[in-house]
């Protein structure tokens, strides 16, 4: 079905239970747990706690649990199911601020309640559809993270060492990832690559979840603490850096894991290209960038790692679990559409008409 | 016999012994376990392992050890002596390939050795020589951290939020610290400061010892993770950046614990003051950045945190130990005989022709 093999998976929807599955990855590399549910309240906990996490696959997951919800409560009147539903997605529009994917894909789901809502009161049928538009979002998503591999892979030479920070992987996305979609295209296409992957404190999705990915289907892969980026651009060769997004403003500036920002400023300063790969649910066309919430996270998260604690007990925090690029840091955005490139304010609205056209 | 209290110390001479004594840095904030000996193969490990590091701290040890292992060795013939305890020197020597200090201080040794081998060859009188002059080693870091303290007060504002890297406190030196050193003295001089604390990967010197060092002094911390300083000094008041440095060369390269070069880019980036405090032991007058060999350490340091594994147990990795920040992104260096401002390659020399003459 696809032309590059899929051997890790975060979110699917499961059509013979009706249910929503993923795999825990705040247990990956150690253990493979696979959890499903049709429970919004569930899964907006799976969320919360990033057993599921990344934009693209936070937007998919609430997506296939409305679908899933829906399912279990059809049979019910039109106006309970109503407001079941719409209850569901508020609980799941609540779980995590920052990632604009999660907007996007649940704004898509009321969108098609109210619409089929309006031309049937069958319960069954709005669920159906509902579930068909859950799966459009996540297959939607699967096309896009191939396109942007596609788009992405041009701009790997060969031979390319390239860095990237976080897990913009499958285990954030749908299938192939954002970020590790250009990278697996690029190696599945026969590119000779390697990756230096950043282990992305406090939760080291780096570590845990891209050297995990990489491993798996064997493409070469260091790992470096995130603070050894500057050094590694001085002294050994570094031809790219490719990240994903939380969220893109309409004029450019970039949120995302928390550090991208300071691999940005030392790939400016070694004129390394810096490239963002994202769908273009990840682009935010209404907000600036200072309206957009930066969440901040249980302080718990820096003070212990893997359970054990790693200072004193009593000392404040800050945990922000996002950051901000400017415009001038990025040299492209990559998208399904294409790749963008500066000035943002003038072809990010220009390509995203191009969608909605 | 100091002017503020010394609440913290990671090395001293128990002369009633005649041992070197320190604290097991690797153990703290969890433990304060303090080790004696005057065995230089004992105390090699403990640099090594990092029982005791940091800059200052490591040529101090070097030193204090010289001096109790000839105490030790005093008494046999003095060509047996003389050569015991040059190849003292040498396993010292090779612990650690960056920090200046160690250089500094063991050169310092061999001359005090080489002098008094030629006026005598009673070999207690000269091994009191070589304990006098460690102690001279030492308390001249003492007094250099006090004159850091006091040159570096002055460029700290009231009310500042100062960030800081890794661990130049107590636990780095023979006493009060150089980064740390001016955070103490701004404090106990009465300013009203807080401190922001990088945690500092792989070893957590920041989480474990900067934040154990201030919390036990009453001094206001703040706990972030390496790559949160970007978001932060766009986010957060961040008045001033002080570090410490394992080497300085003559043109104002600073050769510090791996995270100092990216937090040195957000600085200027945010036009945030960028100081660098360190005794004249840490300047290397004699060679160029390009000569500076950057230790690496064991992947094992990244790959396990606390002893817990992190990530997928085969992966390669990259553990530079230290980082290479340039000129330019240095506001200033403080040091015990003033602060030096650029252009380093004119000012450096000319302020330890200061201290030669």
């Amino acid at each position: 079905m696809y032309p590059y093999p899929v051997v890790v998976k975060a979110v699917w929807f499961n059509e013979s239970t009706g249910e929503i599955c993923w795999i825990n990855t705040k247990k990956l590399p150690c253990e493979e747990e696979v959890t499903c549910s049709s429970d919004p309240v569930r899964v907006a906990v799976a969320i919360k706690d990033m057993e599921i996490r990344g934009a693209p696959a936070i937007g998919v997951a609430a997506a296939l649990t409305i679908g899933a919800y829906a399912l279990k409560v059809a049979g019910r009147g039109v106006e309970e199911f109503t407001s079941l539903v719409n209850s569901a997605i508020h609980t799941l529009l609540k779980t995590r601020p920052t990632a604009y994917n999660l907007f996007y894909a649940l704004t898509k789901m009321q969108r098609t309640l109210r619409e089929a809502v309006n031309k049937t009161s069958d319960t069954y049928t709005i669920a159906r559809k509902l579930v068909e538009t859950a799966l459009e979002v996540y297959r939607e998503d699967v096309e896009a993270n191939l396109k942007i591999g596609e788009y992405g892979a041009e701009l790997v030479p060969d031979n390319a060492t390239i860095l990237t920070h976080c897990n913009a992987g499958a285990l954030a996305t749908s299938a192939y990832g954002t970020a590790l979609g250009v990278i697996r295209v690029a190696w599945y296409r026969g590119k000779r690559i390697r990756v230096i992957a950043t282990e992305t404190r406090p939760l080291l999705q780096g570590a845990r979840l891209t050297v995990y990915e990489l491993v798996k289907e064997g493409i070469p892969v260091t790992l470096v603490t995130d603070n050894a980026v500057g050094l590694l651009m001085r002294k050994e060769k570094i031809d790219l850096v490719v990240v994903g997004a939380d969220r893109v403003t309409r004029d450019g500036y970039v949120v995302n894991k928390i550090g991208t920002y300071m691999i940005a400023l030392a790939a400016s300063r070694h004129e390394v290209p810096f490239y963002v790969a994202a769908p273009t649910s990840t682009i935010d066309l209404e907000h600036t960038i200072d309206q957009v919430v930066i969440e901040e996270r249980d302080p718990g998260e820096v003070k212990y790692i893997m359970g054990q604690p790693i200072t004193v007990e009593t000392v404040d925090v800050y945990n922000y679990a996002f950051d901000v690029t400017d415009p001038d840091l990025v040299s492209a955005i990559i998208t399904e559409l294409g790749v963008i490139k500066p000035p943002y304010n003038e072809t990010i609205p220009r390509t995203m008409s191009k969608k909605h056209s």
